[in-house]
């Protein structure tokens, strides 16, 4: 611990978390003014700025590992309390644990993990949503303690596994699908045809067109950031766009939808990341990720 | 136009919209240097900070009245000359949208009104999602033409038109309902039971507390942030939360959830913000979202 407050560490935490000095101090039942002296307090005593002060506040470079120290230093304070007072203690002792998924993820297979955790685990789940390319980064920030993340590399202090690919499916409707490529995916239809995106950070839809082309093209987009209306835009025949198995069966067999690239899917690995950490939650929730991945992931 | 350079004014937006001048350049096919010294041009010539260079770029409060005149330039010039040019000229003179809508409605009833689009309207659409109580800032801010909001009082240069309001029961899984909700929605029961929140902007939950107890209370929560993920968490037992009524159907209908206040719903009006402008996209949109709306909404 080399002598910080864990007091102040937890105030930090909390400052990230909820994004705001006010909301941190509602969290913590003091006043605002109590967080801004517990975090300039360690701040002086580890001689960095831990915090940008923005909307929301952001923990800074020197900020993060600190902050991954007292999401740990948390964790293995609430279960330790629970375990010493028995399961069914209330509110007070859940354990809170901050997860980060990709949307499609979130939004298809990963429910089902959380109703795989074990009966009388006191969890408080924090799940955040976010592009698989960039979940890694909220790990290594120190936001969150898990991530199922496109990146294979281990972040700093966490252990990695496979969890299997996340397959997509190129759909249109049918009528979209003959207006646009009647003459196959040829470049000039991929550069002209809207495509669905799901937000400036997805590059899913870019990156298929150059495997299909090999070139770089820039077709008109419709940004829609959000699973349900991503696969409606594309029903109505607003673009095309890379869809989840899962979802895409159902609009395949109802005709909804047509594959406009027969045979050729489009594999994402997902990992699972987390914090080398002792913690049952923690191992808890590994288990159940890893076996419902293990059911619906490739 | 007081001397204001049109050039400059699309760059400025470019920098907002896309969140750095690296991605402005890309869109706008210049150099970031080219992109800099434009948005410095504009600070000098206004003689205020207009940018925060940060991650992402946003307006400053002097940037987001010029950011709001260069989004209606764009959306005329673009119309014009969509005019000008004859309707079926390629993607270069599409006219980008960008709408914020609530994750609620994007999920349920918004795509319906982007199929009622008439035929031949060249649209980009570049759509925002974000709690329906803080749409309306991304509207004064000038990231956004159009907003589906729960702010009533116009945002200043929009109009306002009430669309309805988007009806919400209360759901819980049987076995969550027994378990917790066996004498009723008392206040200790609401106290300890987990609710299922969509993330920290989300108030619903713990408003209708108030409602029904008088007391503010602070369940524990857990933060699902993806509205599939949202009623599947319900579904499956971890918590109790407000769904809305297009969803919230099909799973009292199968059982997998129960009404826990049956009677009393929750009534979010909701109403269509947008700039004053003589855009035919627009127009086209507004009439789209205001019949669907009438459709599906209270």
């Amino acid at each position: 611990m080399e002598g910080l407050d864990f007091v102040q560490l937890r105030t930090l935490a909390a400052v990230v978390s909820e994004g705001s000095f006010e909301a941190a101090a509602r969290l913590l039942h003091v006043t605002p003014s109590a967080v801004s002296q517990r975090v300039k307090a360690l701040e002086e005593a580890v001689g960095q700025v831990l915090v940008r002060r923005a909307r929301p506040c952001v923990a800074t470079e020197a900020g993060a590992p600190l902050l991954r120290l007292a999401g740990q230093l948390v964790l293995l304070e609430r279960e330790a309390l629970a375990d010493a007072r028995g399961p069914l203690t209330g509110a007070g002792t859940r354990t809170r644990l901050a997860v980060v998924v990709n949307a499609d993820s979130l939004a298809t297979w990963f429910p089902a993990a959380l109703a795989r955790l074990p009966e009388g685990l006191e969890l408080s789940l924090d799940i955040r949503q976010e592009d698989q390319d960039h979940t890694a980064e909220l790990l290594r920030d120190g936001v969150v303690t898990a991530a199922v993340t496109a990146q294979r590399e281990a972040v700093q202090g966490c252990r990695v596994r496979r969890l299997g690919a996340m397959r997509y499916r190129a759909l249109a409707a049918p009528a979209m699908a003959a207006t646009h490529f009647a003459e196959g995916m040829t470049p000039a239809a991929l550069a002209a045809a809207p495509a669905v995106v799901f937000d400036r950070k997805d590059r899913l839809q870019h990156r298929f067109i150059r495997t299909l082309t090999g070139q770089t093209l820039d077709p008109p987009v419709h940004y829609v950031p959000s699973v349900p209306a991503f696969s409606e835009t594309i029903r109505h025949g607003l673009g095309w766009g890379l869809v989840p198995e899962q979802i895409a069966e159902d609009d395949l067999a109802s005709g909804a939808c047509v594959d406009i690239t027969p045979g050729r899917q489009v594999d994402v690995p997902l990992y699972w990341q987390h914090w080398r950490l002792e913690s049952a939650a923690l191992n808890a929730l590994t288990a159940a990720v890893r076996a419902v991945a293990a059911d619906t992931l490739r």
